[in-house]
């Protein structure tokens, strides 16, 4: 067992995350930071649940509404 | 990974941020102060989830419902 | 970062207050006192979700119901 | 703020209170007594939700299902 | 305030009490024993939601389900 | 009241257990082992909410799935 | 009653692990590691909700979504 299994996001700051909520949304954006609640700091995000992207650009996301990180492949 | 990811909210402080909500409701409003549960204190916020904005001027906002602050370019 | 942005409470204390609740209701009273889990006691309390309001008298609000609580303008 | 909100229950004990929970239903009965997490003994317990009252006589409630609590005239 | 209203369930040991869940479900059992999160071992228990009862014998039941306690008259 | 009710658990190990948990699924297996959360190590488990069972083998529960656990007679 | 049931995952670490959601998802992919929140890391992730597999490739799953991990036999 680990003792922080976060410490896994780490190779994903500066790298492009896809994130599926808990609410059936999937965004894609920039991991900038993040903290133990999950909550994290994104650039260059768009929601890309429907076909056509919408951009939100910078956001803070509360961990709280997450499902899934994908981890790009280094 | 950060200590206090939420210290990203302190560059949004007397700027306009917009606020999606867990219940699909979107508002924005300019974030006057905040505390460690996302609770946020909020000045000329309007309700813009439908097309004609509602005014809901000066609210604190429980943390516990938001998905997603959206963070002003500085 | 505030320590307490529930202080800003204080100043709606003799105030009436809007607050809307995570269950779609919305009810406005005068604000008597809260704590820090936003439970509130509430005087002069309606319901004003609907047209015609529904007078709800004096009671305690659990804060966990709680989305937005409006403040009235000094 | 107040250090203790729930205090104000202590003048509903061995009065009618009526409770609207979270769950729509509504109950009318008299407060015995009631700790921090809103649990409360109610006796001579009535669910008050549609026009015939159902009657539930002495009840535990879990605090957690409550919406809110009407207090009676002093 | 009681420092610990669930001592009023220790009247109910060895006696049946009805049982309401959130998920309107109802059930009727002889209470054995409990702790502080309101866990309840049962026995004889009956789930008595629709008109004819389902036998459920003894079993563990998850106190954050539970929405109200009938307790028996001494 | 018990200290520790899930204690009643202890019985049950190596025994066929009944588990209802809160998404309306009924499964049934052997229990192995368990935690104060109520998490579960089950073998031999089926999944039995539909008329025909569905073979799950050996998992690891949740414990805040629950709803009910019935205890088979000693 | 076990003191640690999580450590039962760890004779599934470097093994394929298949895990039911509470959003009725099933994912199936290899466990790398995991917290005491059942967070894991999974690399080679398929959602397989559907009859046609979905690739996820490398996941962080947030482990207050589980409900079952089924453990492979050894």
């Amino acid at each position: 067992m680990s003792s922080e299994i976060l410490e896994n996001l780490d190779v994903c700051v500066n790298k492009i995350v896809l994130i599926k909520l808990k609410n059936h949304t999937t965004i894609r954006g920039t991991l900038q930071t993040f903290d133990q609640h999950m909550n994290m700091l994104l650039t260059k995000v768009e929601d890309i649940t429907e076909e056509k992207p919408k951009n939100l650009e910078k956001i803070i996301l509360r961990g709280d509404n997450i499902l899934i990180v994908s981890i790009p492949k280094e």
